[in-house]
C-alpha cells in the first residue's frame, strides 16, 4: 500500500500572509500524522510554506511542478515531479491527493479545488472569502468543507480519511 | 495566420435545457462570424448543443475530447482531438481559445473558467447564477464578462477580440 | 462523423531537405484526398513544409503546438490547439491521427512512432536510415510500413484507410 | 535541495524474465544508494520489479500512473502519483528522472527513451537486443549507455550524475 498523500493548494506569488501561515501550520501537523505532503512544488506562497512546514515537522513532501525542469521547486520538496505541462497539472494534484486543503484564493487554486470536485475528492477550505465559499459548497455538492484553523482542518481530514 | 477560434464550455450530462439551448445558438451565431468552434467534445449537453448548431450554421467544430479514443466524440465535431488525458485536457480548451463562452455551470466548467482567467483568457458568461457569477467576477480581474443572451454574447466578444 | 485526420511528423530544426520535400508533397496528396492533416504545429522543419504542402493544396491543417500560446505555430497551420504541455502532446498528434506519416528521424519523432504503436495506430515511415527502419518494423509488430515516396505512401494510406 | 530521483522503464505485462531480473536488482542497487526510483507505477512487470527491488533495499519508490486513480498501483509503490493521462505520462517520467536505466523493450518504454533524449537525459540500456541498441545509439548522440548487468550500470550512473 502506497503513503497517504494529502494535498495543500493555493496561490504562489502574492498570497495572503493569513494563507501562508495556515499552510505552514498544515505542513507541520500533515507530517505529524505521518502523511505525505503534495503541492505544486514551485518556490513560492502556498507551496512553499506547506512544503515548509512539512519539513519542519519531519514529514515527506511531493511537489507537482508545472514547468519542464525542476529549477523553481521549493528547496523544501524532497519529490520533485517535473511534468512540464503547465496548469494540465493542476488535475494530477486533484488526482494524487486523499483529500485537499485550500489555503487562500486565485484562478489556479479555484481550478484545482474544481478539479477535485471533478474527480470526487473531499476540499476542505481556510480562510476562504465568504463568496467563494458559497461558491465551492455549492459546486462541490457534498465534497466542500471548511475549517476554522489548521487543528481543526486536520481533525476534520482525520475523520474524513476514516469514512473513506 | 490561424482560422479565429472560441470555446462554448458547459456541462455535458445532466446540463439544463437553458444552457444547451443557450449553447446551439452560440455554436450558430459562432459559424455566422466564421469564427472556429472549440468545445471539450463529447456527445452531451453543452457540448454537443454548441457543435450541432455551429453544424446548423456551416461552420467548422473542433472537439478536445478527454477519452484515448474518439467513441464518444460528439457527431457535429468535424475535428476530433484526442486528448487521452481526462480533464487535464480543460487547460487545452482554455489556451486554444481567444476567449470562451460559459453555459450553465459545473465542476468541469468551473475549472475550464479558472484556467481560461489563470491563461489570461475572457471569459463570457450566459445564464450564471448570481453566486457564480459574483465569484467568477471577482476571480478573472477584468477577464470576466456576462451576458443575457448569445446575440449580447457575440457582440461583446466581437468588440473584446477587435480590442486585443 | 468527424473528417479523417493523418498526421505528418519528423523534425523541426534540422530537418534535412529530402525529409522537408517529401513532407510537403504529403500534405498536398493528403489534401488532395479530403484528409485533414495533423501536424506538431511548429513553424519549423516537417512541421511546418507538411502544413505549407496542404495549404498548398487546398486542404484544412491541424497544429498540435507544444507551447503554451500560439506564438510559433507555422502561417499555414488553421487551427492551431494550444496544449502547453511540450512532449507530452506528442501522445496527443498519435491518439488523433487514423495513421501516421513519419519523415526524417529524430528524438521527437521517435517517441511520437512509440507512442502510435502504443495506440495500435499504422505509421508509414519515408526516407528512413535503414537502422531506424529494421528497428521500428520490430517495435511495431506488424503496424510499421515503409514507402518509397509520398505517392506509393498515399495508396498505401488510402488501402490500410479501406481495410479499417 | 530534493532528492536523487532515477528511472527504471521496461514493458509491463509480458517483460521477459531477464528484465524484469534486471529491474529487481536495479532498484535494490538504487535504494543502497539513497536515490529514490521513480517508475511509470503499474503493478506488472519492470515497473512492479523495479519498485519490488527498491523496497526490499529499504528505498522510497515513486510511480507515475497513467490511470485516473491508484487501484493498478504497484503495492510496491510508496508515492502514487496519478495523472489520468496515459501514455502522456512517459514524458513525466523522463523529465522528472536525473537519468533513466532501461530493461527490456517495448512501444512505451521506447516512447519513454526517446522522450528522454528529447529532454537531454541520458539512458542507460540494459539487456537490449542489438538493432534496438544501435537505434538509440544514434538517436541519442552521447546521452544512450549501455551496461551489461545492473551493478556496472549503477557505477556507470554514480559517474555520470557526478559529473553532471
Amino acid at each position: 500500500m502506497g503513503k497517504i498523500i494529502v494535498g495543500v493548494i493555493g496561490p504562489g506569488e502574492g498570497a495572503p500572509e493569513a494563507a501562508t501561515a495556515a499552510a505552514f501550520e498544515l505542513g507541520r501537523l500533515i507530517a505529524g500524522e505521518g502523511w505525505v505532503l503534495l503541492t505544486g512544488g514551485r518556490s513560492a506562497g502556498v507551496m512553499e510554506a506547506a512544503s515548509r512546514g512539512a519539513r519542519a515537522g519531519g514529514g515527506l513532501t511531493v511537489g507537482i511542478l508545472p514547468t519542464a525542469d525542476a529549477a523553481g521547486a521549493s528547496e523544501f520538496v524532497d519529490i520533485a515531479v517535473v511534468t512540464g505541462m503547465g496548469q494540465a497539472r493542476n488535475n494530477i494534484n486533484a488526482l494524487s491527493s486523499r483529500l485537499l486543503f485550500a489555503c487562500g484564493m486565485g484562478a489556479g487554486t479555484a481550478s484545482e479545488i474544481a478539479l477535485a470536485f471533478k474527480a470526487h475528492k473531499r476540499v476542505i477550505l481556510l480562510g476562504t472569502d465568504a463568496a467563494s465559499e458559497k461558491f465551492f459548497q455549492s459546486l462541490g455538492q457534498g465534497d466542500a468543507f471548511t475549517a476554522d484553523d489548521p487543528s481543526a482542518a486536520i481533525e476534520l481530514a482525520k475523520n474524513l480519511l476514516a469514512r473513506s
